[in-house]
């Protein structure tokens, strides 16, 4: 292993941290809140230690597969603990256990939170725990490619462990190339919903924390009333925005630099993503006799895992709640910033499956799989059903190690759904209304876990505990 | 598609329900019930039809894998629809749907019921209830197999699509000898156990019935208290039968046949099998505060998919429960009578998934997976990876209209595992003490079709519902 490798590429990452703990002291100033010292006095000791640990660059740059999961897991590890450092030292969120449990929650946009008065927040802290959700949208590896001076066709394995999907296009031939360009929709994207927010009356402080929490598709509000408390208007456009979040980024890349309608509409995955939007919305709206508005907005806020929420849909009919359920467990698009099981998974999946029916009856027939009518590697799908089996495996043990305290069955599995697939709130306890906060330590920190191997989409987390990894060899 | 083969099968299988019928009306002259005259009449007129529609043998008598699937579907299916007239007939369960229902859960061995009061049937039906279970409890076709004079290797596909688990073991060089050898086991043990409880005082009809549910780790009771009214002698020999019915029949053979303790123990299912009931009776002991028998009943009950019951488990704390629904979903080995995932099945999932971890670390590593000292052909590995695929589609569709009904979420949960899996008693409504009967008709099928699916291990029923099965060609 490439211990030199690992140590520059985490220097680099609280440099940027660093750089990162700048901009909520200068929020401070604006509000003229004292908490803003904390963070400038973090960011300029991070900065530092990331300046003098990367002052010499390693001799052997390249990153093999092995290194680069682990570069990725434990360097979103260690921006977590150090991003906690904040709320704990303002004293805002005194237990260290829970200031990691609401950091993890924000970089891993998931939207889980202990917090049952958000509101009484400094302003920065406010602004610090919403701009993690917009820092973990993208994924800071892919910043880093996209910003550094890093060469080697081996990075790929960085960006490929940060980014979300089983597949991740390469867009242009420089992969450089495609990390800025998306790193560029996703900055315009962000500056579009603020803009639009700004324009229909939302104070500014809101718009941007709001807009943050959209983009990432993570779901932590500024108010006790997530977005219930804003006007229609602009709860439509956090909907609107949430959904367009939730579409595979390809779909932009194809729509407005290769300015092509017919490719962009011939992904199989938005079309499927957005019919199941559709279909979930009418199909609550009769059920739960709710407005579109409500039914589209928490349909949208679920598939795509942000959170946000306008209406209780804990109290909905057992229908709405199951349909709920199922838009957690699948979640949106491979390549945008939502995280679950992702809907090219599942077409992959139900392909997979009609292709062994097809087998019985024709066992002759060749088993290729076709997806936007190119032939599905092998390898792909194997990883897809691999990455079921390890979805079930962490899904039971947490499952089991969460109901030891003594939650009801709804609460305890979609809380392990919920931070699992970076969702936020579940139903029962940790419903819209609800919090984690009641958990103890011990689940507070599986659920840590969760969250991370779901950002991570499963492996990286587990390799950090695989025996093996460790073993110096080569 | 070799049709006339097909109705030959079909023809021979009421031939079988001819003659098992006749069974409980036996039993109707012990007890001079008049219900005994219905199930005479069914008995003459199955196989009297059978007896016409098999006169003449079809020229061509092999069945390639498609056929073999479709007449076993369609052949429980039949089974099932005829198994259900006597209760219809006589009264005893009005409703067709509600027969039907609980007819499946009998021939599926799951255990689910419809009946609120189980003792007010007739000592006839309630024989013929728990026979279905022992008759279910192997399998027809492998009944068939045993003791029809029928030839070609193709026969395979029958006995394999019937067969639960991912593997069945040619134990002996010709097939048929292999399906004797089960049924002598099986046939054995059962009398073995009815021995046993008689000899602990048990009645005579009771002792047959229970053994019945037991054998085939099926669970209709013959008292609306279940296994709970009798003595802790005879719970423990029913706890303990059960444990041994879920054991890879494999292991007898071994063990019995070949007396190689050696053998019998090297098989790592089997370890694996002891070790989780050991286990989970051990923490349900500390966790919830029950004596050893109670706790070790539960995990038999619910590993082996049996579904008797001595407690209410439905009270018990969240991870006693949660312990619990992770056993329904293991379910017991691979070659024995009992339903759920398989213990296999999840040894070969873990050992896929390290393989998959340690290729990530070591690329260049060969990636064999390794059970019982011998290699894992891809085949096998991926046929266990594209059954949990299928399992979690078949769970999210019954999930989502079994949540019409309006039921709490655990319910709806615990139902469609309990039924997919063959168990019986979920949590909930349909907790031990509760039964299906609430459920609406709609409800009541899809639950039947999930019974089905479960015992055929999903692929022959998803084939009866598969464009391009029923196309003729060649």
């Amino acid at each position: 292993m490439n211990f030199a490798s690992i140590v520059y590429i985490l220097g680099k990452l609280l440099e940027i941290e660093g750089l990162l703990f700048a901009v909520p002291s200068l929020v401070s100033l604006i509000y003229g809140e004292k908490q803003g010292l904390v963070y400038g006095a973090l960011a300029v000791i991070c900065f530092l230690i990331g300046f003098i640990s990367t002052k010499r660059k390693p001799k052997k740059q390249n990153y093999y597969a092995k290194e680069g999961f682990i570069a990725v897991s434990l360097g979103w590890l260690i921006m977590s603990l150090v991003g906690a450092l904040p709320f704990v030292i303002t004293k805002e969120i005194p237990g260290f256990t829970d200031a990691f449990f609401e950091t993890v929650s924000g970089f891993t946009t998931t939207g889980s939170s202990i917090l049952q008065d958000v509101e009484k927040l400094s302003r920065c802290s406010l602004f610090w725990r919403s701009f993690t959700h917009w820092i973990g949208g993208m994924g800071v590896f892919v910043f880093m490619l996209a910003v550094l001076p890093m060469t080697g066709a081996q990075n790929m394995h960085l960006m490929r462990s940060e980014s979300p999907g089983p597949d991740v296009g390469k867009l242009l031939p420089r992969l450089k190339d495609s990390a800025k360009i998306l790193y560029i929709m996703y900055f315009v994207m962000t500056l579009v919903q603020i803009a639009l927010l700004m324009i229909t009356g939302m104070h500014p402080f809101d718009a941007f924390t709001i807009s943050f929490g959209t983009a990432g598709t993570g779901g932590f509000g500024v108010l006790n009333s997530s977005v219930a408390g804003y006007t229609h208007m602009q709860q439509m456009i956090v909907a609107v925005f949430m959904m367009l979040f939730g579409v595979n980024f390809n779909f932009y890349f194809f729509l407005f630099i290769r300015r092509s309608l017919k490719d962009a509409f011939a992904m199989s995955e938005v079309r499927a993503y957005l019919m199941i939007i559709a279909a979930s919305t009418l199909l609550i709206m009769l059920n739960a006799r709710e407005t579109f508005l409500n039914a589209f907005f928490q349909v949208s806020s679920i598939i795509t895992t942000t959170g946000f929420s306008t209406a209780d849909f804990n109290v909905w009919p057992a229908f709405s709640k199951t349909i709920l359920v199922l838009l957690m467990v699948t979640g949106a698009c491979a390549g945008s910033t939502g995280g679950g099981f992702k809907v090219s998974r599942m077409l992959m999946l139900a392909k997979i499956y009609m292709r062994e029916l097809r087998h019985f009856i024709h066992p002759r027939l060749v088993k290729n799989i076709y997806m936007d009518g190119r032939t599905v590697k092998e390898e792909t799908a194997d990883g897809v059903k691999v990455y079921l089996a390890a979805y079930m495996i962490i899904l039971g043990v947490s499952l089991l190690f969460i109901s030891l305290d003594g939650f009801d069955t709804e609460t305890n599995l979609t809380a392990v759904i919920a931070t699992l697939n970076n969702i936020g709130p579940g139903l029962g306890a940790v419903g819209p209304t609800g919090n984690y906060g009641a958990f103890s330590s011990l689940s507070k920190l599986i659920f840590s876990f969760d969250m991370l191997a779901g950002r991570l989409e499963l492996y990286p987390m587990l390799l950090l505990f695989a025996p093996g990894t460790w073993r110096r060899q080569g």
